[in-house]
């Protein structure tokens, strides 16, 4: 069999990742990235202050552990683990609400570190070739052809003849756009009304992290927030992220002193107003989306992984993760394939026939769309979450008894942020999981509530010496309610 | 002030409207159309077999009377009223269910005549001018700038200026995608698990028509359904709507006269088996789909109109009929921003400043994002009805019910159907009215069967001489439901 080639669109995180897979499953790898090579000095600053610091947890390193672990191992090198969230209250007060009551974190890492490590992986394999400045033009999936502009050549033509084209070229993914003019696609994008805008922390005068540098802190304020991320120089990224129309009201570099001074105090303090006011002015404000669509592949040509599938917005975390978990399941069912057809397997999924391939393609799209589509949605409602809930009591309470009964029973009640951020249950079956743990928890806790008011009836009855139709009453309650 | 400039993208039954429309009201207009000029003898076969008849109703005749009651009299000089359904059993029973309690109806109508009588509109106005053959390749919107291919030149680029931008360019817009990669547009697409193939039946030897000319005819089969409209040359265009898995097992032309002998025997005899088989070879598989997006507009530049903006599926034969007001719509609106601005309007909406085309089109896009979107939600509804719910009891009974209750309050209780079909009342507030109706229907029938178990149970106690608890019990659980 002649050598099976694979095209991956898109230098990225995904991207570099899925030519590491490829190549170490025998297929000889093309990876084409429209910008210049970002580890070159020249081109280290590119797509700064436009993208929001990564936390990377189990579903991402363990697609990094498959891999190599090795590659884990020097991505946690790169990191700084978090265990909790550190919520900031307006008049400085600090309180901690951790992760998980057995100690697991996410871990903060910088989106530049991450890219540069995984490209050198790439580009260290022997099958595989790095070509930067190279922007998709158009596919013929039919023909098994790409075709790209050579940016660094004026833009000239260059076609490609590939088995396989990956997109990883994000959000606004052309390759998904190619796919859905070839094919029948379902397809939805949405903006949500707020934006952000990104600032710095410096480390303090001593050389030491402003704050905690283990927790991932929130200045929740309700309709908006502050967070902050630790990097490994000891300064913080902060990302205020707000609605449009209060961006509007908070119009110029002027505006935005007396902002942060009546709402975000004590990070105003520690990053200084003089920062504050340029970065105000110099940093871009960026939007917030989400894309779903289904399929993620066209015939047994083509495939999209990570933002170019399923954009998210930012709040649970989970971007990256998710598009690194793509990769794993993907490798994983080229494999089971492989597998089935031929009893034993190569572990070459460069093996894999057309229609193997086809088959592969169409099992990892049908799990992969119910499952990403699942996360974009928890993405959204977890803004949320982290701008309003953090604060709220009857959200902590029964965050507490959830963490409590997940400390009592690891394996039979699992909060659904544990099982989003550090297990590999499918998002969709962990969602469905949580609703039903929910359910039974809403139970527990009101027939605690009338067991209660039970108690408190027989007491007074027996206070008043009168009969306890009043606990016969409750009694009947809640046989009518269970 | 300079003359205004519009740029009208796509010359089929919007376009068309809007290029009329426009130049009405004081704007040079270019319509550009992709393909060739269909009143020219030689192209008039293009676009057959693509499309579902016509059903032209009250949301379409209002756009034509606005613009022209003459032309709504041409209109409907071209068209066939149909007053109801006619339903086919499986045995080749005919029932009639009639739209309308006052006897309105819609019209079938061909979509090639209904284009040339508005092509012909257009071309025939001194500040219109038709380019066929051109195909919208990109814009500039914010330099006010459309290019086109010139095909019959070899695909050579034509630059033109605009003041405004019109896309009418159907479901797969181009108009769209480039507005959609110049701001951010909220959009979904996605496909039913259903196509469609069209097949014709004669005029019968006598030469008249094959079944009753005044009914939307109907084969209702659960799943699936053969749907036929009459044509002016007393022939009926007849549609077969199926899953794309029955299309699957279907698959050649030597499988579908059994297939229809077995469900649709008395069509098939009308149809001839030779001509459905030659048919089924020939016709194209369609597929349907729908779009729903927000905004319809960018800046004061360019605005999406009909399919563009809401391609639904066929359903409710509301889709030319949207798009139609579509156009009326926004000739409302612009003429209001213009009164209110000026407190007398000349009533050339050319006279717009650029401020007030922007409140316009802004204005037009939020009411009419919403309406579109519950009509693309109706049609969707409607197939169910219209394949399945048309020979169920409960719906036949509840839909006299509403009948009747029109006919005795005519403006107090309006069916949905007749609310879509024959008034102008936005969809949106015709779905909340309906969904209210449904409410008290609901209730009226609860408390009348209510009644009913009571009178009956007054009966029984008499009749058993014992103490009416029963009763007592039932006019409890009366009281406790409302």
């Amino acid at each position: 069999m002649p050598e099976r080639r694979v095209v991956v669109v898109g230098g990225g995180l995904v991207g570099s990742l899925a030519a590491c897979y490829f190549a170490r499953r025998g297929w000889a790898v093309d990876l084409y990235e429209k910008r210049p090579d970002i580890r070159l000095p020249e081109h280290s600053g590119a797509a700064e202050h436009r993208s929001i610091n990564l936390a990377i947890s189990e579903r991402g390193l363990s697609a990094l552990r498959r891999l190599d672990p090795a590659l884990e191992a020097r991505v946690h090198a790169l990191a700084i683990p978090m265990h909790g969230r550190m919520i900031h209250t307006r008049d400085g007060q600090q309180s901690s609400q951790r992760y998980d009551v057995f100690g697991k974190h996410i871990n903060s890492i910088g989106r530049g570190a991450l890219v540069r490590l995984l490209l050198d992986e790439a580009g260290s394999h022997e099958r595989v070739t790095l070509h930067f400045c190279h922007e998709f033009a158009d596919a013929d999936f039919a023909a098994g052809r790409a075709v790209f502009r050579d940016l660094a050549r004026g833009g000239e033509h260059v076609a490609v003849d590939a088995d396989l084209i990956v997109g990883a070229d994000g959000a606004f993914s052309r390759v998904r756009q190619r796919m859905m003019a070839a094919g029948m696609m379902n397809y939805s994008q949405a903006y949500i009304e707020h934006g952000y805008c990104e600032f710095s922390m410096p480390a303090t005068p001593a050389g030491g992290f402003a704050l905690d540098p283990n927790h991932l802190h929130i200045w929740p304020r309700g309709s908006f927030m502050l967070i902050a991320l630790p990097n490994p120089d000891r300064s913080f990224t902060c990302t205020l992220f707000m609605p449009w129309s209060d961006f509007a009201r908070v119009a110029t570099a002027k505006d935005i002193v007396p902002f942060f001074r009546a709402h975000f105090p004590d990070a105003l303090r520690l990053m200084g107003e003089d920062s504050v006011r340029a970065e105000y002015a110099a940093h871009p404000r960026g939007s917030l989306m989400y894309v779903k669509c289904s399929p993620h592949t066209h015939a047994n040509r083509a495939v999209i992984l990570g933002d170019a599938a399923h954009a998210m917005v930012p709040f649970y975390g989970q971007g990256m993760n998710c598009g690194f978990e793509d990769v794993e399941v993907l490798d994983r069912i080229m494999l089971a394939v492989l597998l089935q057809e031929h009893g034993k397997s190569s572990g070459q999924t460069a093996d894999l026939s057309d229609d193997q391939l086809r088959r592969a393609l169409d099992e990892y799209s049908a799990a992969r769309a119910v499952d990403t589509s699942a996360i974009v949605d928890l993405a959204l409602d977890n803004y949320t979450e982290m701008r309003a809930k953090v604060v709220d009591y009857a959200y902590l309470a029964r965050k507490h008894l959830e963490g409590a009964l997940h400390w009592l029973f690891p394996q039979r009640v699992i909060p659904l942020y544990t099982m989003v951020s550090f297990t590999s249950i499918p998002y969709a079956t962990a969602v469905a999981r949580s609703n039903r743990q929910t359910m039974w928890l809403h139970r527990a806790v009101r027939a605690a509530g009338l067991a209660a008011a039970a108690a408190a009836a027989v007491g007074l009855t027996r206070m008043l010496g009168t009969q306890p139709a009043l606990l016969r009453g409750i009694a009947r309650a809640a046989t009518g309610e269970y």
